[in-house]
Order: structure tokens, then sequence, then C-alpha cells
């Protein structure tokens, strides 16, 4: 993984940061370098999802689903940081780009019988995703799979995996009946989980090569150093600081890849909800290169001047030729690669962006296999929990989310609480 | 169409708007639509595009693409507002939800191999859609796919629609070719022509019901009125504009339902294109719910006080029960229903918002039929034009992307322009 922060310099941008700034913040880089080591080594709660190169077992998870290994689509029932790693890693990586990976991650109840009816449930594997074991979400829809299962006479229980926690209703399940089951791994909030059997369950089943995922996350554990200036995680992160600092609340994450979709949108979880607290955080806005150049390229380069747009793009692309044409106002066309012409694009916006100020920066991996997504997975891991240090936030919990989680669960209990007054009481001015 | 905008309410969150700074506000919504009723009744540009309920012709648009109509997938390529209209009605109102609508809107070498080896070429009707007829990655697209129609012995010709301007290189090839066509109707910006050909041909391919969805939007249309408080559109851009102004200069828009999420992306292209410019301009991100509150919940109600959110759901959903298990912790899921699950939580995502002081809107629809989409549209399109008058820019043009798309035209003909200059000369700080 390479970064490159020049075009979010001052001398290319505003919002952008002076090389002296940055100079100085790279102390605190040190100091947080240090603090995030500490935690590391100890194992605490958070630190720990940065040992998850080390700690992961390919084996173990390639052992436990066996029994499903046959299975030619994952259906994969969970939520959050419980299904956004794994449909990252199957997109990117998957035959296909994971379209034989479905996840249910909404209780949409159209969506989910469209899934239901699509699907083989007898060769399925089903990958069922909660920590807890209580996600109102997963257990909804994972009680709905289940009936399915057994009204188009499947045993459910031939199919089913399940990671979860210690205890809980998911843990009771599968020693009930004898599941094949993965642990969520200990001190590492869900978010950060896509390198753990979260991540890799769907990924095994798929036949995907986890062991260069874990190698090219290792490499990018081990690149990890106490400055900026020499570790390509901590440079984002840092230069996302500094530039949110500075104006941009914004973070505009724009992968140049199909693949990477998905990618962007488990960015987004983990950079808001690890950093969107305390009344501060980027808000990541999730684009597509270059499709969203036709979209969003207005805005970012001529409505407020609080968006940082990160740029990311794998180096090898397969070839694609553009056919020839006869026609003057295509002749530029005549020769080019769809590659080529994706590559220019971004370039063209890039320097579209410095042209009117705008602070960017350019990610890259060398391709978009296993090591390399690896690599991107644990690097913007160390550089969210980086920008948690600089920004002195509590990087792995997300208290906010609780309230909602309560009040939706005494609603529909019928019960009447603080909560589900609030919910009554609404403020209400409606048009109609 | 209702709009709730209690939850904007000052008292209700900061930022918020009075409701006498709401009254003032009306003033000038009163002024607005007088000049939008100008601009419609003189068929100005941009605003033009209002009167599409009344000037779509569906029977045209129906006969136009008879010769295709045996199609069961259709294969748009186009980009921006030519594909993101026919995308999300599609899937808002589409057989399988639009699975049978394939979209190559995007330049990635291995996706557009991939949609082509995937997609039946003998059967599937092409939808090529380009006003100029010159749009790079639509073109080089609809060039390789003709050569892999060629390849696979299909008589490409005799399977393509055309939706382009009167000049240009494709609307040459489609006299040349004899091939059908459909005209970009003159004065409507793309990301406003989802209620023209551009946005129909692929639904009237695949059988929906353009009647009923013109039917909605002119229903939407007769209800324009010189007050917010009469008009749900002009409600939701007013509210939007005042929030704005107010600091929430962010918006996250987020459907409860997986047949709107390309809707979300409709609606982030119309919001960033016509009101970012002049350093102004709300930025859309698109959310989902239920599903996002597990991603970006914690951000929206304890990060910066910078969004408004935007809710939008259909009233009616198809049953799914939840079955019965017998658990302590999961007792409260008995007797649900997967509908009644979301809205429960979406009630309290936005209760949640509210008890922590930030702003939301809710948009409502009856149903997701043809009727509920074409209220949608057109009401959010309305919404859009206000929010340009309300806030003085020029919402239907585009400019700043003009100089991104000279310059890698510049850069892929290998000419050296003070474009392609600045592209060579980027400033650069490698980190790897």
């Amino acid at each position: 993984m390479e970064v490159d922060i020049g075009n979010a310099l001052a001398e290319a941008a505003d919002p952008g940061v002076d090389r002296s700034a940055l100079e100085e913040l790279d102390e605190r880089v040190a100091a947080a370098h240090e603090r995030i080591e500490r935690g590391r080594a100890d194992g605490e709660f958070g630190y720990a999802a940065l040992n998850l190169p080390e700690r992961t077992d390919p084996d173990a998870i390639r052992e436990a689903v066996a029994p499903v290994a046959d299975a030619e689509t994952v259906l994969t029932v969970g939520i959050g940081g419980s299904a956004l790693g794994a449909r990252t890693i199957t997109t990117a990586l998957g035959p296909d780009a994971g379209a034989n990976h479905l996840v249910l991650d909404n209780v949409d109840p159209e969506h989910v019988r469209r899934v239901l009816d699509d699907v083989d449930l007898g060769s399925a594997a089903v990958n069922v995703v909660s920590r807890s074991g209580t996600t109102a979400e997963t257990l909804a829809n994972f009680l709905v799979v289940r009936e399915a299962m057994e009204e188009a006479g499947v045993d459910w229980s031939e199919r089913t995996v399940v990671t979860t926690g210690e205890s809980g209703p998911l843990a009771e399940l599968a020693t009930e009946r004898d599941l094949p089951r993965l642990a969520v791994p200990e001190g590492v909030p869900g978010r950060f989980s896509a390198l753990s059997s979260v991540g890799l369950v769907p990924a095994a089943i798929l036949g995907i090569d986890l062991d260069g995922l874990l190698a090219g996350a290792r490499e990018a554990a081990d690149g990890l150093a106490p400055s900026l200036f020499d570790c390509p995680g901590y440079a984002y992160g840092a230069t996302a600081v500094a530039l949110e600092d500075r104006g941009a609340t914004i973070n505009a994450f724009m992968p140049y890849s199909e693949r990477l979709e998905p990618f962007a949108e488990w960015f987004a979880q983990l950079w808001a909800e690890s950093l969107g607290k305390d009344g501060r955080g980027q808000t990541p806005a999730r684009a597509l290169g270059a499709t969203d150049q036709h979209s969003q390229l207005q805005l970012y380069r001529a409505g407020r001047a609080d968006k940082l747009v990160t740029f990311l793009r794998p180096r090898e692309r397969p070839e694609q030729r553009v056919p020839d044409v006869e026609h003057d106002d295509l002749a530029y066309l005549a020769g080019t690669d769809l590659g080529e012409l994706l590559d220019t694009e971004l370039r063209a916006t890039e320097a579209s962006l410095a042209e009117a100020g705008r602070p960017s920066v350019r990610v890259e991996v060398d391709a978009l296999d296993a090591r390399g997504l690896g690599e991107l997975l644990y690097g913007m891991e160390a550089a969210c929990v980086l920008a948690g240090e600089l920004t002195d936030v509590e990087t792995f919990t997300q208290p906010a989310v609780e309230w909602g989680k309560a009040a939706a669960r005494d609603a529909l209990a019928g019960e009447s609480t603080e909560r589900t007054r609030t919910l009554e009481e609404k403020s209400e001015l409606h048009v109609d």
C-alpha cells in the first residue's frame, strides 16, 4: 500500500496541511504509535484488533466450515460489522465478484422474501453472525431463514455455521444442535473484525485465499512505525485528522474499482463509528470512480470547501481494448483500453480538484489480490486507530447507538418506558 | 407524498428552524414558486423538467422499444443522469427488483467483462444513453459491447435502442443503422430526466407501469403551490435550505427500503450537481435503514452537529411474520413482523436523534408502487429546484465537471495542453 498526500499539502490545497505542521504532528504520531503498540502488546480492548493477522488461524476456519464447504452460495445473516467485512472480502476477491455471497443485513420483508425465493436453500451455506446472539435484525432474519429451510424440507442444522460470543442464544443453539461454531475474537469490535472468523467464513467457503489475505495484513502490521512518513496507514490517518482540523469535515471515499465498492462501505462504518463522537469526526461519503464524477464531482470541486477526497486504486487492471471507431468526435478513444481510460479519469479528477485547491489523497495497492486487500484492510484500520488517538476519542466503543436499540426493543415488547414516550411525543409538522 | 418536518424545528433540534423563521422563509418560497411556474410556462432550460409528467408520451416509448420488447434483460450503457434514473425506477418497481436490468455505468475493464460474460447478448436489449453521443465512458463501453455482440454472432443493430440528442455520433449511428431511437428531451438536464425516455426505456421493456408513474408525478406537479405549508416537495426543499443555513451542511439520505437504495443515489446526484456550487450546497451522504444504524448512527447522533437526516419510508410493506422462539433474551420478538421491526427501528432512530437534538425530516409515500415512486421523483425534483432558487445558484448547470472531462480527453489524445501539464505537475508526497 502506498499513500500519496501531495495534494493534501497547503502548497496544493485549502484546506491543506503545511509540511512544517506535518512534522509537528509527527511527534504526536510517534506518541500515538507507542500507545498503540502498548495496547497491542497487552491485548487491550480494541487495540487487540491490530493483532488479528497473527492471531487468526485460517486452518481452524477452514476446518470449522468443512461440513458446508460444498456450498456454491453463502447466505450471511448479520448486520453492520458482522456483515460488511465479509461482503467486502468476497466482492473484492470472490469468484464472480461475490455474486454467490448473499447477505441479509436488513429486515426489509420484501427483500428477505426475494432472497429466500431466489437461493437454493438445500445447497447454500447459512452463515449467522452476532457477537451477542441477540441482535434484533439478525435473530429475526435467522428465524425466518430457518423456517424457510424447514418448509423447503432442508435440515437447517446441517447447513448452518454460527459465529458468536461465548454465551447468548446463538451460542446455546450451536451447542444444542451441534452446529459448526466459530468464536468472535475477544477484544475486537465488530467493525475491526474483518480479518477474523467474522469476516472470513464466507471467504473460506468460497475458496478465497485466506493465507494471502492474512499475509498482506501481516506485512502492513510489520510496517507500523513511529512516523507518518514511514507508514502509509499512519500517513493516511494523520493527514485525515490534520485536514479535518482545518475544515475538511467530510471524507469522500472514492475507489476506482467496482470490486472495491463494498470496501467504501466498510470504510464508512470504520470511520463513522470509531471517530464520530464528542461532536467531531469526519462524515464518510461513499463514492465510486469514475461513475460518481458524473454525480458528485461538481459538488466536490465547486461546493463547500469541507471535503477530503480519498482516491483508491489498484495499479493492475486486466486488459480490455476499446475497439476503433471512425468518427472525429471519438478519435481520442482510438487505441485506448478501458483500464487506461479509468486511470486517466482518476488522474484528471485529482488534477481537477487540485486546480480548484481542493485536497485529495491517493491510496494505491499493486493489485487487488488477497495480499493487496489484506494490506488495505489493515492499513485503513491502523489509520483509524491512529486518528482516534490523535483526536482523543474512545475509538472502540459506539455508545450513541444504544439509546435507539433499547427504544426499539421496548416498543416491540409493548412496554411503556421513558424511551417509548419519546417515540410517542415526537414533534410533528406534516405537509401533504 | 407526505413530509413531516417536526423534528427539524428549533423546538426539537439544533440546528433547527424556528416556526417564525419558516413563516418568513415562506414569503421567499412564494416568490420562488412564481419564478418556477414562469420557467415552466415558458419551457425554460431546466424548469422544463418539471413539465415532463405532461410532456412524456409513454405510448411513444413503448412503440419505439417494441422491436426489443421480447427481451428479459436490459443492458443500459450510460453514466450519471443517463443511468441513475433508469436504475432507480427498475429497482423500485421492476420484476425481481431490477435484477434483470444491468447497467454499465463505469469503465472498470473487469466489471465490464464480467457483465458481458454473464448476460445472454442474443436475447438482451441494449439501451445506450448519451445526450451528446460523445460521453467517453458510455461510448467506450458501447464499442466494447458492440464488439462482444458481433463476436457472439448477434446482430447488435437488431437489439440496440438509442436515446440521444439531435446530433452527434450516436444520432448518426442510429440513422445509419436504422436503430430505434428516442430523443433526450430539450431543456432537461440529465439528472432531471428520469421521467423522460432517458429514465423510462428499461422500464418500458420490462413492463413497468409507465402510466402510473407519470400519473403519480402529475399529481405531485398539480400539487405545487406557493407555500411550503401546502406542498410537500417545497416543504422538504425549504427545510433543507433553512437547515443548511444553520449548519446542516450534510444531508444523510436514508430510505428504509431495499428497493429505494438506488433512489438515494439518484437523489445524491440531483442534490450534489444542482446545489453544489458557489461554495455551498449540502453534501448528500447515502445511507440505508435499518442497516446503517449499525454503521452511521453513532456519527449522526454524537459526531458533528452538521447533518440533516432524511428518512424515507413506504407505509405499506408485505407481511413476513417472525417465527416464535423460546428464549428470554428474544421474547420481545415474539409475534412481530419484519416490516413492523423495520418501521419500529425507523421510529426509534428518529427519536434517538431528536433526543440528542439532531434534526431529521421524514418523507413518506403510501406505497412503493408506480404512483408513489412518480410522486417521490417529482417531489424531490421540485424540492431541488426550489432549493436552487432559495440559494440563488444556477441549479441546472454543472460547469465544474468540464475541466476534468477536457483534461482526460486531452491526455487520452496524447496532447500537451495546460490541463495535461497540471496532471503531470502534480504535487507529490509518497509514503509506502
